[in-house]
């Protein structure tokens, strides 16, 4: 298992650290009562979907219909689309669900409602359907107590529409930083799903599914008493984002851009990399962050962090690394053609520059490339 | 020729602009005398570079040993693969140049002229080299002056590896607005590669290439005395970073997201459409300009820009939709399954989310899909 001759940049793939990363969500979810419901849209590799799936899922969340064509092909067979529904993709849902895969739809206004209500009839599909709720002002969706939700509710049923249930999403919570402020986050996720689900009920509309979810949330909700499911996606494979909230720890992160060093400019502290921002993806989250970590932390060729090291910047196809302001580390030195690892502020855009992970595992003597797809 | 029924999110082209924006740097080139080497890795596609090189180019530049290899199948038989070479990547190059193309590296180091002098001995190459000048610290290369220059250039020819000349690119040029300062750029790129082919032809090392380039530099030269080849990328298609900086109107833009409305959140004024930063990227190129564009400004299914409207904050398959600060201009309404089109920040970022183009050409009934390609 060794990287020294791999062309660069490659994204390399932790097989242990996604192993205890998904052992550990699913061990917090256990006594909770809900079951896990993970989103594939960050790895959108059918090899990393079989571990999140594992035996205890209940089914896959996705973000785009490619996925839920890849993964219904795979054999999963209990999907939500989890973006608000476009009218013209009803026709792509209902083949999908001719296969065979019980994919749901998610929609927050009475003309979508229209128009599944419409697409129902035509094609002779009852299309299960979430209600979109806003718990947190971070997107889409319904505030708890707005009178559309009952009126919706009403008619999708009329229109021979299978209201399933409740679906919310507290992005927020990514701004949250402490644990206290992680499981409230948490609870109102919760208690806005509740609320609405309760609502519903009142009205004669039973919800089977009651889902919540982020990583962050997912991982510091103490209470989940009414839910019936937890959605979360990152997790799998943390990153500087993450750990920069208090999820996970820099050691978690499971996911690297291997590069090699192209050249220095001595007097400014720079060195260059062949990983820019085509390698790294241009996502910035950390910037907002009590630590910007620029476009990735470095570390040496086995993961190990080399102290203060980070890319201030990145062109193309050129990444510069440099020490962080204020840091006191030395600057190490790093001949032409060295190997470096660099951990990415956001898994889902950085993994989504690169066709597949070359995985290490240190029970095997190779590297196994699992491939991802991409697209709509 | 409608995009009526086309999924989103997906990439437009306007042949008509790309073919205009093509033709001006042609136009704008011709009288200064360097011919146009254009750089390939904004498009990566070989009918975007068959387009781009035509009958006039010198050759073609990228980005990439992938952009070599795909090129160089299509039958492009000068190219500079211009990034800092990694030694481990000179078998790659031997390869390409034992099948007919005539790629020539760069490097700025001796480390790398040491590398590559072995590989030539190794396998019996000339490597053609360009040695890289720094003209505004931006990046990499050497300074003008750098007694480093003609070091490295003596141990190449010691090396049996053939120098042929030097090659600068003027990265800070993006920061300058107006046709002065932008001149002043392209004035002081030239100056420096001119001054080290000098110091180098002094030294016994003539120059056969004298490269420069950079799309606000060669837009904006009035005097190449003494450079043989001129390199731009992004003019073949433009982009909103490019309007911010006066190098073209927006309406020359030839890139667009074509997208649809998913959803409203009325009493914040966002409009949701079904293209995230996965299909826009995340580049913020605008970010540090006068104007901050979001992650793109909104215009009609037609193209006709709407009035004070930008994606304002993208999830990853989520955009929103709501007036730039300040504008006076009334939100529109626009139900959902309106198709939008999204000008891009940056259009190498934007259109490498993308696997091709879909091309608008009001010369035909028909939209071809030109595939893109990715990768190293």
């Amino acid at each position: 298992m060794d990287t020294l001759l791999m062309d660069t940049p490659c994204l390399l793939l932790d097989a242990a650290k996604m192993a205890r990363n998904i052992a550990r969500l699913q061990a917090h979810l256990a006594p909770l009562g809900p079951r896990l419901r993970p989103h594939l849209k960050t790895a959108k590799s059918v090899q990393v979907a079989a571990r999140q799936l594992g035996d205890s899922a209940i089914g896959a969340t996705v973000s785009t219909l490619r996925e839920a064509d890849v993964f219904a092909a795979a054999g999963v067979r209990d999907i939500i689309y989890a973006v608000g529904i476009a009218p013209h993709k009803l026709d792509r849902v209902h083949a999908l669900r001719q296969q065979g895969c019980d994919l749901a739809i998610v929609l927050d206004a009475m003309a979508q409602a229209d128009a599944v209500a419409d697409a129902a009839r035509r094609l002779g599909d009852t299309f299960p359907v979430l209600l979109e709720i806003d718990c947190d002002g971070h997107r889409s969706g319904l505030r708890p107590g707005d009178p559309h939700i009952v009126a919706i509710a009403d008619r999708l049923r009329a229109g021979g529409v299978e209201l399933r249930g409740v679906l919310t999403h507290a992005g927020e919570s990514y701004n949250a930083t402490t644990p206290d402020a992680l499981a409230a986050f948490a609870e109102q996720e919760r208690r806005a799903a509740v609320q609405v689900a309760d609502t519903l009920a009142a009205a004669g509309h039973p919800c089977t599914v009651v889902s919540v979810g982020s990583t962050p949330t997912a991982h510091f909700a103490r209470n989940l008493h009414g839910i019936t499911e937890v959605r979360a996606g990152v997790y799998v494979f943390f990153d500087l984002v993450m750990a920069g909230i208090g999820v996970c720890r820099r050691e978690d992160i499971a996911l690297s851009v291997l590069t090699r060093v192209i050249g220095h400019q001595q007097d400014k502290g720079w060195i260059l990399v062949d990983a820019g921002w085509m390698a790294l993806s241009r996502d910035r989250g950390t910037a907002g962050q009590a630590i910007d970590q620029g476009y990735g932390v470095v570390c040496d060729a086995q993961g190990e962090e080399i102290e203060g090291l980070i890319v201030v910047q990145a062109n193309q196809e050129h990444g510069i690394l440099a020490l962080r302001p204020g840091s006191r580390a030395a600057l190490p030195t790093l001949p032409i053609g060295t190997r470096l690892r660099i951990l990415p502020n956001h898994a889902c855009a950085t993994a989504a520059q690169f066709d597949g992970y070359h995985v290490l595992d240190a029970a095997t003597d190779t590297i196994p490339f699992w491939p991802r797809f991409r697209g709509w």
